[in-house]
């Protein structure tokens, strides 16, 4: 949009000897943190510093590192960080008002909040991997880089590496996104893929994940879905232009994954994923968005169900452009690193040509489809007893709740017999009415799974 | 980078109320080409008119539509182009003098570039699908849009509906590729898969392609490489900030792949596919781009494997990023008018704000590897007398040239003995050398498949 403010680069600096256009001051970029992506922020600027000049149009100068432990920072990879440009006093570093570009990689939510609104009102662009904050406190954020006539970039934040809120933004800005539907978590999705190729149960691909350092030693945030979650508001909130935060997602992990479901999968040509799904439904008063992350059965064939180990991938589906998939590693500290520097080498341009790329873009204000609104299929595997009449009883149940059945697979027999329904699309709330219904039946020994399907008949 | 035009967007005019911020007088576009992209990219912005204006700022108006014969574009699914919006004068409408932005969708070399050059002098930044142009001739258009101070984007021109450029450009631009990797040739692919699939042999693949519509009457430029090779030159100069055209670029086309070459490749786990690869080796004088475009062997376990039908992937490999792909529809009307109405919004966006987004980045301006030098493996099917020591006179031949094998496998006796050599890495001089000379031997009796390996040892 246009940028009213006036041209402070014009205020040449004595190092600009009137080629104004290709010799221009250094921008001045301070590090909050420099962790496993801060370092590798800090190797990347200093080891493709030419070519980040040649991108920009002026180099790009680290004044200063903010760091809880100094000590602890003294050697990455070959390069060290200047002593004098570590600091502890990160709100210090951000004040100084000489910053041309902020890059925050410390997480959570405060003092990260803090200090990018104390950049930003300092003059300062930001660049930041933050999903967390941007998902519970959004529009703070974008209300003070409107303020301040500054960028807030911050594709690292979901996917790592892969380019995905670019694309959504800018590539699709002309279509009409109907449905986002992502691998967004590489731990979770580690720990399932070796359920599924291995067999073994959850308890024991975690601690493989963990040993592996795929997982973390509290793997809360990974495996019970709070970070895909954050990351789903953020995928729908840009690929809907409306706002969506992390509660209005609903979530739920893979922790009560068992073998048993993931083999079932197995044989209706499925895989369990966990999956963030973000689509528009229909709301009381029109168009709504849906934003859930869940375990769910997704076809074999599906482009997601190839997604192996800790990748990471975004399925989209749109009205013009019809489906694409994007897929690269969805973290670690290079590939994460690579799109800080992406957002740095675009928002650096902004600010030699003292332009603000575009804002928040939540122009459509949707609202939240509840859940049991929202539109999705089941598949149960319940413990019946093995008698005629059992599968007619079941039917019942269902078409008592207006669910109709896709598919029945009676399974075993005798104590093992058991019945696997796979449902036809039916509201959330229809689905779960059916499954408590069914637990009280007489001839329901047990509800064994139950899980959504995804990917078809959509 | 900057922009030091007097800002052209303050000639208010007299539907400006003072809000300057949020009424501004629509933009106003004119179409060149109004066939299957020309006709979608109609409809979105008549469909999308609302959603258009409030991501760009301000209305997009339709002002013309250059087409050669009038009477065929009355009926565009549901649609009408007014009448008085048609015209055969494509020169005159571009010329006119108050265009914001021109959509070039003719495709071919003239008149699109005099049409292209006349809308940039005339002020109007451009949108285009042009491969052909942009990879034979793109430094004429980006000198010129940079002289006018206006955009050139041309994410169509590329993988249809696939954001790949604007991820290149931007989103890579703060890491280092090291290798492009696509299928950007739906039409090949089709046919490809349709052979491994079904065991046919190209000529009844092609013809079923061009049945279901996924080939030409002529389909030279799709199955001799032509317009892969101009994608793989247009990726290349962005993946590698240099210049590289389509006369850059080696190119054989799949018209001569065998169904034995398919099964070929099944018996070892791998698929043909036709490659655009794009990346950089060493040249005498340093780093040097290679961009080649021919049929490949590829492990069935490799992302760009399970490509299938007419769809198109990217596969990006990069420094800090890593492995990355994109994949979705690379042709067809409405797709190619999705990436097209993605950069009329980037490009609209900037003419309201009146500032370029970023030019032409060649600054790396390396030299071209000869395909010789490009490194390579061979896959090689040798038919051969059936004796002993031939497996060691082939062996020998192959040392002579400096080139490893990786593996043999002997298929078949007496007269259908046949050895199956798979290669090392080496140069494409050094390969083509061995097989040169292997079919002097008087124990060879045929070369019945050559082709070259790729995606891993890499």
């Amino acid at each position: 949009m246009a940028h009213d403010e006036p041209r402070k680069r014009s205020d040449r600096r004595s190092d600009d000897d009137g080629r104004t256009r290709t010799v221009t001051r250094p921008l001045r970029l301070a590090l909050l943190g420099c962790g496993s992506v801060g370092s590798q922020v800090v190797r990347l600027l200093h080891e493709q510093a030419d070519d980040l000049t040649a991108r920009v149009g002026a180099p790009i100068e680290l004044v200063g590192v903010a760091v809880r432990r100094p000590e602890l920072h003294r050697d990455l990879g070959g390069y060290q960080v200047p002593a004098e440009l570590l600091t502890t006093d990160a709100a210090a570093l951000v004040a100084r008002g000489d910053l041309d570009l902020v890059v925050e990689v410390i997480g959570g939510i405060e003092p990260a909040r803090a200090l990018i609104l104390s950049a930003l009102e300092n003059g300062a662009s930001v660049v930041t991997a933050n999903k967390a904050l941007l998902a519970e406190d959004g529009s703070t954020l974008f209300a003070a880089a409107e303020k301040a006539g500054r960028d807030l970039y911050f594709e690292a934040s979901v996917a790592g590496a892969i380019p995905i809120l670019r694309p959504l933004r800018e590539s699709l800005a002309g279509d009409r996104v109907r449905r986002v539907m992502g691998i967004v978590n590489g731990t979770t999705n580690f720990i399932l893929d070796k359920m599924d190729s291995s067999g073994t149960g959850f308890a024991e691909a975690l601690e493989e994940a963990q040993e592996l350092g795929y997982a973390e030693a509290d793997p809360t945030a990974d495996v019970e879905g709070y970070d895909a979650a954050a990351k789903a508001a953020i995928l729908a909130s840009l690929a809907f232009h409306t706002r969506v935060t992390a509660s209005d997602v609903y979530r739920e992990g893979i922790a009560e994954v068992s073998a048993s479901d993931v083999a079932s999968a197995r044989e209706m040509g499925a895989v369990v994923k966990l999956l963030a799904i973000c689509e528009l439904g229909e709301g009381r008063d029109g168009p709504a968005v849906a934003a859930r992350v869940h375990p769910a059965m997704i076809p074999r064939t599906h482009p997601l169900a190839s997604v192996r180990e800790a990748y990471n991938a975004v399925f989209v589906e749109s009205e013009a452009a019809g489906q694409l998939m994007f897929y690269g590693p969805g973290a670690g500290g290079a590939p994460t690193a690579s799109a800080v520097l992406g957002d740095v080498v675009t928002v650096a341009r902004n600010r030699l040509a003292d332009v603000r790329g575009a804002g928040e873009s939540a122009y459509a204000a949707l609202d939240v489809l509840p859940m049991g609104q929202t539109v999705t299929r089941y598949h149960v595997a319940i413990d019946v007893d093995d008698r005629t009449g059992v599968l007619a009883a079941v039917a019942q149940t269902f078409a008592e709740h207006g669910v109709s059945i896709r598919t029945v697979r009676q399974e075993g027999h005798g104590d093992d017999a058991q019945l696997v329904v796979v449902s036809h699309r039916a509201t959330d709330e229809a689905l779960s009415a059916t499954v408590a219904a069914l637990r009280t039946k007489d001839f329901v020994r047990d509800i064994s799974s139950v899980m959504r399907v995804e990917g078809e008949e959509s």
